[in-house]
């Protein structure tokens, strides 16, 4: 770290930050420029350190050189992580993942299982636990939905990926789905990412839409620090002055995490903007710029969908955007990830 | 709800989109005219309702005309709601919170309520459970915080608020404190809001610093629709592209929400900025605007808290801020509010 | 527009917003719900009439139906527009504009030229006047730099862009480049776009960094309202709270610009972003999403650049980009725009 | 300047950096970490030689330590400004000013400037060129609206405050006008900036809407290298994901620019909030946080504006905002600056 005292700072001040860098077990080094007295301290603890001496008299500002993560980063991990999802790996190509936003009845999964399976999707995905702004909209249909999830992945020779919200219902989700997800409301609900941490299944963490990049890896950390190291990070969207389409879609996300950590990132299109009309757009543009997948609402009635219907792609556009998605990786020299042959 | 069609829907879309409409129990208006037809939709169920006429064929974007929040708005409850948290009243004058950011010790916790009661907090506030961006800081005492700040509250004559992250401590938080609060990061933790709402100790419900004022009210919206109606709102600041200070604390959300709605606001200056030299400013901001209370931390020897300290107060500045924070009450018609007399 | 009047509003603010829409010389038609009365207003001109109405007593706010600009509208005109520049087209193909950030010498503005013509630029930037945040930064060498810029163009057959900053220049502008650029700061500069609106010569608009795609679209109306319809539309990035790039590139504003608007669409991934490790992902997510083309910064020594450094692409790192960007638009079906054959 | 190098930087790299520094005439002074090189560079010149550092092979970031503006700092200046415009001084109390958005008619102007003249203002605004973002609407009276508003400060006795948006223009509105108006969106037309800045008038420079209070200020700098040293700032509200109001009021930009610069800084609510029945809230929080004055916008027949009706306070919402203020202000110990006495 390198602190920066303020101008004007006294001698006392000075000395007293030093001495209290050298009780912090760390080493003590003064620079004394015309304006403005510096000390870096070496073989600090990030962020604590930073608060205390920041909290101290006569400072102006910490500086922080190294990261605040560790597992997350490529420092500690050069190789990019590969993680495998019941069989379908994330991490070495482009892995393709779909399904309505909420599971609603097992004939309506069915038929959108089957159409996404036909189409190109590798995983399977479905909402039985609904975070929703409103507390009069449809929540979900829980353990219900859990169960048709697994029985329609089964069927369909597809892993399945879906929302858990509480810590309660943790082991459930983690017996019945292949890979649990984090919502990007629950980003920082750090009790929940270590509860995911305790699991071995496999994580798929939805950057909040008010998170740094670097929060959102110090989030990745909680899942890891407990011994989860199967994590898949997911960019969907973030909020701005922007509000013509739902999120702004921070693309440069993907290349910026790719930099600073092994763990394969993903895009959500469906989420970032809210509307099917531009979720193709979107789905290439994260391909391009590095994505290891992308994960997409599809449904084959929109409008009687209980959730978020105007970002759902027809079965069809869906199609289209697998075929797109697959020429551009091709052309940037990588492949989409085939679903598994095997249905059980 | 006002249904924009496109630029060239189609006579069958227009005619799909109204018969819709009918079919879902509203009235349906069609406005055609030179470039767009435009259907109104009368008695329509928010949020619901939009997402479905949002999905269909033709249709550009649905206008809403109703707030979604039904419980929290001025149009449900004219009056200004008052709170009571344990003999002490939110919303009925200015309310002074104060105290420190993390629960430490049983001797820095006395020592803090005592200087913050001495001079003009009316309950006190410290943290037991911590929500902590990495999870190599310190996290809380946890039960243990809790007893110290109920015995703390009780020692000095002070109605007590702290923090709860799951709902397995909702039960034992609500057992040891006057007030529960919600943080910033589980504003949108709905199971969490629900199981407050349950119970009917009251509630702080602090503003995600991502969350639009509208949805800060739907959030409001779970904790009321369970039955709990004593809730205070905070401002604490939200995300911006100005990073100078750690948050940009939204002061117009103050007048707008208690325009909107009949629940006591109040701002905490302390986490909106980041800094203890910022914080007097704002609290005289946030009252100025008109809030019902101040939320600050007060710690006795910052560069000592294992949280926090860079932005908690020094006695003598809360001091300080106390008298400001009451000239300026004064001068708008407003006193502040009197901690309670007895101690037990 | 949709006048939707406040809760509580009177019959008599009712009546004298309906007389107001009929004195603008618009029809009325109000519709009394059971909590609140609506008024649409249909022929209205946006955006005066809207703030007209919106200061009335009684009036909650004003829903405008149509969009404000006209001329920049797809409504206007159906078909993708393709702007000539110095006989090089954008908007049918993917075009590429390359040199350095500022005019900085003849030997170095040849070498670069050279090396970027060579590489697959069909369009040569480069900065005569520069908008510094510093005063005391390198201002540009301005109208020397044209005349440079000029021969460059000239000797490597390849038309020129570079940006004016003062309506006094415009006409020194436009007498020595092919396309006349607006920059990020001058995107509400209204007198700067109106006086280049009266020239003829091709205009590369920026988008402001805290510009709504609307309100970009309304400075485009700027330009096209004077008479110049030879207008091209840059992404470039906005400010929101992930300040770890320069701005966040809004890859969306590309497809959704493309939907509201005829005009063609580039993106600027070097302003974008701010270091050249990302430049290229953002050039082919920008293409990938849609856009007619790309601007980028190449310098051959970045370290004595005066201007940007850390963003411009080395000669091969924009020869690896102009390969995979040829890739990616291939694959959909595009081309890339070859540089034009004939030299001077 | 700390010059970060990047993990695994050569050292070949690191010999490189530090040669250039010390051929750029500072010092360096080299640490080796465990996990990096970091190289302090003492003397530097900001903002030139951090772009050169950062673009040069293996350097990570690079991190300043002096700030980039000069004459504008506190460090330069330790004592608050304090401005005068034609006889009132801003920075000695609180100033209010008000008027008319858009200068309309003669007759218009008389009531208002009347009005605001016997409620508390002491300084006249009201705008004769106006930068709309439609090119359709109302662009103001220009050089007519300058005597009108000339005519109109004399025989009410009050200074007058208006905007300029051309170079062109800037003479003939120091003529007229006591005080020059910089609007926030050419808070970075630099050139304009330069213009104003060889002027000896008054300067009221707005914060851009998406300018951070470090740019803001490096905009001030402009100004005041060219020799104009009477400059005010104001902060007016910038863009983020909250839209109810038309901007967010950055009440905390009071404190902040006060700690860092000795200009004096008022805030304008009207702009920032664009609803009359905020603005008295605004107001107060910018004057309880600080400010050294107020710039509201007052009509007296809001829906007859040409320009912002929605936001401008009717007279006596005028005066009462006039009378809470300086309660407010007497209560921090400070005073309303009084109008002059002296008509002429």
């Amino acid at each position: 770290m390198i602190v920066v005292m303020e101008h004007g700072a006294t001698q006392a001040q000075i000395d007293h930050v030093r001495d209290r860098i050298v009780a912090l077990g760390l080493s003590a080094h003064l620079s004394q420029g015309e304006f403005r007295a510096i000390i870096g301290a070496v073989g600090d603890k990030q962020p604590e350190h930073q608060a205390i001496l920041e909290a101290m008299e006569g400072v102006e500002r910490v500086v922080p050189i190294m990261k605040p993560y560790k597992l997350a980063s490529r420092e500690f991990h050069e190789a990019d992580s590969v993680v495998d999802v019941g069989g379908v790996p994330i991490g070495s190509g482009v892995t393709l993942i779909a399904g309505p936003c909420a599971i609603e009845s097992r004939e309506s999964l069915w038929r959108i299982a089957e159409a996404v399976r036909a189409r190109g999707a590798a995983i399977l995905r479905g909402g039985a636990f609904k975070p929703r702004t409103s507390p009069y909209s449809f929540q979900g249909l829980g353990v219900e939905g859990l169960k048709l999830l697994r029985a329609a992945g089964d069927a369909f020779g597809m892993p399945v990926v879906t929302e858990v919200m509480s810590i309660a219902d943790v082991d459930v989700v983690a017996q019945y789905a292949d890979m649990i997800q984090i919502g990007a409301r629950n980003v920082q609900n750090f009790n929940l990412l270590a509860a995911v941490g305790e699991t071995r299944r496999p994580v798929l963490l939805k950057r909040g839409f008010a998170t740094t990049v670097a929060e959102f890896l110090m989030s990745a950390e909680y899942v890891l620090s407990r011994g989860n190291r199967s994590l898949v990070l997911c960019e969907r969207g973030i909020k701005t002055f922007e509000t013509e389409l739902r999120y702004t879609f921070d693309v440069a996300a993907v290349p910026l995490i790719k930099h600073n950590t092994h763990l394969p990132v993903i895009v959500d299109p469906s989420h970032a903007c809210g509307r099917r009309e531009y979720v193709t757009a979107l789905a290439l543009a994260g391909v391009a710029a590095g994505a290891d997948g992308v994960v997409v609402e599809v449904h084959d009635c929109p409008e009687a969908a209980l959730c978020d219907g105007p970002q759902a792609l027809l079965p069809d556009m869906f199609a289209e955007m697998t075929r797109q998605v697959g020429a551009v990786a091709k052309a940037l020299g990588r492949e989409l990830v085939p679903a598994r042959t095997t249905r059980l």
